[in-house]
């Protein structure tokens, strides 16, 4: 098929794509940070382009108006290219800088569609909700209590556990209810087996949002949701400001047990905060309105969320103040959204294995499985769980923040100008893509292990990893091998990008602990990778990494590909569902008791398993044929 | 049988009483105000004497020392007579003053001891409560959560609802449950069918202390009691410092309307504080062991004490704010116990009948009887509750304040120096009996119902109620008719003590309240006095209250006299209970909804049939024949 010409204005660049892809697709091969926050779904409406010349296809939206579109606005994301065509970009929706996390986080929410295989559908029953209530005037036949009234009125419309009010709201009841002629709108939140009427607001109110957070060791990511419509409105990403105290989560946890855990409480709160203001203000939604929140993260994160004491994590048996903390006024720690909103928890299966692992459970529906399922949340740790709807197992490795970018000389997180795909030639001849197609900055994860797999590929490095001399970009600096990758000048500083015999190492260390653990996890109750129906790998590489370089390294088993499955961010997809689904957050709560915590370090075999597995892909071959082929293809 | 001569010092007065009386009694019957808050119990410890001549038989009491039994201690309520003797009351036995509220309240502690006749029992089901647990430690094999190992002990020792916990009790755990070993005490306090953990503290502390409170219009009591054993520890009570904002609820209410709420308010929670100080200093009990307090008081009271507007009290459909307000935190309205101890409100039935009420028919378990009963509830208003286990109906009258001593010229409260006995000698001798003994100050409502009835009886006043003339102690003044009960010269003031027309007028109309407020609501399903098989008499004049004479005056209706029994103050007992068995809370809940509530001033006979019962007894002497033989017997 011809391929098409798109011109984007006012910068001028041009690129060749295929009839059919849509403006954002062709934007992002230019290089053009576009706003996207919602990762393309025709949601957010930030990627308003403007068509200049040529004809297009797009699927209708609302949020266009009618004089927008006759004056040639469509949204990137929602517009096919058949032809030709020249697009100018207001400078509103170019995506600049920290918009590019944002616009990563975005494309996870694709995983956010339900999954095709499995039945995961859960109610829709928030955890929060508004119901009108038309409650009959008293009388002197119908003389109950102003409370008992409203009670009745709400049983019989929105049946469910009993309601409760606090007395501030009960206060305030005899008044609201009568400047409003009895007509008013009640928020009620689940607690623990009953319902709170949180809020009493006079009339129709029927604006009621919801915020699903994933506490990352790194990123916190959070998406603002309608929770009548479950409509995801936008979302929003920041670091984690608590990186200021330790990158590693050990780090963190020292640093409270030596100057106490406000500053690192402070710190997530803050942050939460930040984009609480970002997400409202830019969507104009009131506070009063954002009536519930739920977290997932690690369960560090949720102890240094909550002011838990999370100094016992780092010590065995690792156990944490709670694994199903319950549900806070939000207020009680400090996040900002309606005063008597409620902020719940995704809850943890142990020390070492979080609530973002529950949340990635129901988000997969492992729990509900027939086939026998491994989930892979790769990260600072690795997180695994392996089971299906008859048991749970999981356990925990540490993978070091190699995959984060992180401990590696020319490493980065995966932002802008981050190199996320590598391929070197048979020539030598290293080709690279970098997020948001600017001058390289770094390596991130999956540049690195698309990197390191090439090295193999074409025998740079040898099966263990060890740079071999003779290459013409490998170079000694202070006694140590290092491979250049980038030379300076090609590159956004002044260094040129290496790579070093010593990154190698973290690399090959971080995925023998993920391969190891994983490995063991299935001898523990005599299976084997070939038993392992699917495979989902969540986490932050997500759609970026490269299976067959995963398995050829050694990160991933050697299985048919179609059984590995990315599945993105199932942090905040767990967060959402359970916002969104009073039943989700209860599969949630049962998931996390019925998991078995398995625990690595006390396994015999778990260091012999970690060092055969140092090696590319492995000391034993055979567990990996189709990667020693074609390691063996290419070294001839 | 012989009279036996007690000589009291060091006043040296001297009783005769009969063989067999306790120390207590003789002291009353000399005039001389003992220390007895538990009303004779032998609980409080108060009315210690010492023996100086004679014999007496004394119960056993851990309350004295081996020394002080030597020395001659005993306690006067434990001590019975069967000789002459000679008693010394030390100074800090004496009660005086305000001391006398407290021994009159006292005296209804009797009416606490089970009936005998109806199963009123409840399990013992405390609403907080203390679990001692000695939970095993973490490990690897049992790496539970510090709350959810804490939970799983819980409820392996105490069955019951789940437990949930609030965010600072969480955050305090781990280091609680390992500075002491886990071994800690849980106090669980039951709220709206889930158990809160609201405190944990280290080691075993088994002091739980609960306050059972009745917020009277005039009278505030409280008794302090244990939770483990259900024991009575002590007893103190107030006047309603509310009273400066009017007598009455009405004029309280007003006040509120047009100054706010805040004064009542904060009157109410300042003299329940003052109760808790009293109670806790006298029995040094820690107020962190004080972990609940449960009010019974009508539907005003229960309002000022929560802050619910109670405006709409006065305006048909009279409904309040809540008929059964949830538990709050007691500090939330500024009650100093535990500061995470609870308040819970005894449910009130509707806008004027209240949750004395409600206590009054679980006290005497009304709502489970086999028999008709009535239970009159008497003070400013007058509550009725008429029915048994298959139904129950309920009204209120508004009797005024005369039966409270308030609003009659020489009329006061049922304190010190109050006349609360008389009687008319055919030659028109006044014979009265003071509180205290005392020198008359002036007349509470069962002297005034006395009087009235003697008056009545010797022909002083007809059967309307009118003065005549005629006799030696009545006189005009300022052209109205007064009889004189007491001459200036033998009463502690400066004026005679003297019954106006207006004051006759005032019982009257106060009696005829009643009345016809129990023959009407008796009417209402068809059914007369002589169908009650049992007319409860509960409220302020409790056990001085003369039958006879309140049939005769036509306040009671006039059947055998074994159908009448007094039961003191139902509202403290019910309250107690509801402390005590969270069974007796949820049948007071569920008495709550199902009593009818029946609108005396909306029922077309009401004003007829109470200008008939202002008569004495009645225009209708069929229904008292009794009554009516009497007073033809004494016309004669």
């Amino acid at each position: 098929m011809d391929r098409i010409r798109v011109r984007f204005l006012p910068s001028g660049e041009e690129v060749h794509g295929r009839p059919g892809s849509t403006l954002l697709e062709l934007a992002r091969e230019a290089g053009i940070p576009l706003s996207a926050v919602c990762g393309g779904d025709g949601i957010c409406g930030g990627c308003r382009v403007i068509i200049q010349e040529g004809d297009v296809e797009a699927t209708p939206t609302t949020l266009l108006t009618r004089e927008e579109i006759r004056r040639g606005y469509t949204l990137a994301c929602q517009t096919k290219v058949s032809g030709d065509v020249e697009v100018l970009i207001p400078p509103e929706s170019r995506s600049e800088g920290a918009q590019i996390l944002l616009d990563q986080d975005a494309q996870r929410f694709r995983a956010l569609l339900p999954a095709e295989e499995e039945d995961i559908s859960y109610g829709h029953d928030p955890l929060v909700s508004k119901v009108l209530l038309e409650t009959p005037h008293p009388s002197l036949e119908d003389n109950l209590g102003d409370q008992e009234r409203l009670l009745r009125e709400i049983s019989r419309q929105a049946k469910g556990p009993p309601v409760q009010m606090g007395l501030k709201v009960l206060q305030g009841l005899p008044e609201t209810a009568r400047k409003a002629d009895w007509k008013t709108t009640a928020t009620l939140a689940l607690r623990a087996g009953v319902r709170e009427l949180v809020q009493l607001e006079p009339e129709d109110q029927n604006r009621n949002f919801g915020l699903a957070v994933d506490i990352g060791t790194s990123t916190v990511v959070a998406h603002l949701v309608d929770m009548a419509s479950s409509r995801t409105v936008d979302a929003e990403a920041c670091y984690n400001s608590q990186s200021q105290y330790g990158e590693e989560v050990t780090r963190r946890i020292i640093h409270a047990e030596r100057q106490g855990m406000k500053s690192l409480h402070d710190a997530i709160i803050d942050d939460i905060n930040r984009l609480v203001t970002a997400l409202v203000s830019r969507n104009t939604v009131e506070l009063k309105d954002l009536t519930a929140i739920v977290c997932a993260g690690n369960t560090a994160m949720q102890s240094f969320l909550l002011g838990l004491d999370p100094s016992r994590l780092r010590k065995a048996p690792y156990v944490p103040a709670a694994t199903c903390p319950p549900p806070v006024r939000a207020a009680e720690v400090g996040i900002k959204i309606n005063p008597r909103g409620l902020l719940y928890t995704v809850p943890s299966i142990g020390g070492w294995v979080g609530g973002d692992i529950t949340a990635g459970i129901i988000a997969t529906g492992l729990h509900k499985s027939d086939q026998l399922t491994m989930l892979l949340d790769i990260g600072t740790n690795g997180e695994i769980v392996l089971g299906s709807k008859e048991w749970m197992l999981a356990c925990s490795t540490s993978a070091g923040p190699a995959f984060e970018g992180s401990g590696v000389r020319s490493g980065m997180r995966a932002g802008q100008g981050a190199i996320e795909k590598v391929e070197i030639s048979p020539q030598g001849h290293v080709h690279y893509q970098t997020i948001g197609g600017t001058k390289p900055r770094g390596i991130c994860g999956s540049g690195l292990i698309d990197l390191v797999a090439e090295l193999a590929k074409t025998g740079i490095i040898d099966r263990s990893g060890q740079l071999k001399p003779g290459s013409s970009r490998v170079r000694e600096n202070n006694g140590l091998l290092e491979f250049v990758v980038v030379s300076a000048e090609r590159t956004d500083g002044e260094e040129d990008l290496v790579l070093s015999q010593a990154d190698i190492e973290n690399l090959l260390r971080a995925k023998a602990a993920v391969y190891a653990g994983a490995d063991i996890l299935l001898a523990s109750v005599g299976l084997r990778f070939s038993d392992v129906e699917r495979l989902l790998v969540a986490g932050g590489f997500g759609n970026y990494l490269n299976r067959e370089h995963a398995v050829l390294l050694g990160l991933l088993p050697d299985v048919e590909l179609e059984r590995i499955r990315f599945v993105g961010n199932t942090a905040i997809m767990g967060a959402k569902l359970s916002l969104l689904s009073a039943e989700a957050l209860e599969q949630a709560e049962q998931a996390s008791r019925s998991v078995t915590y398995f625990d690595l370090i006390s396994y015999p075999d778990y260091y012999d398993n970690f060092m055969c597995a140092k090696f590319i892909p492995h000391t034993d071959e055979e567990r990996f044929p189709s990667a020693a082929e074609k390691l063996k293809e290419a070294a001839v």
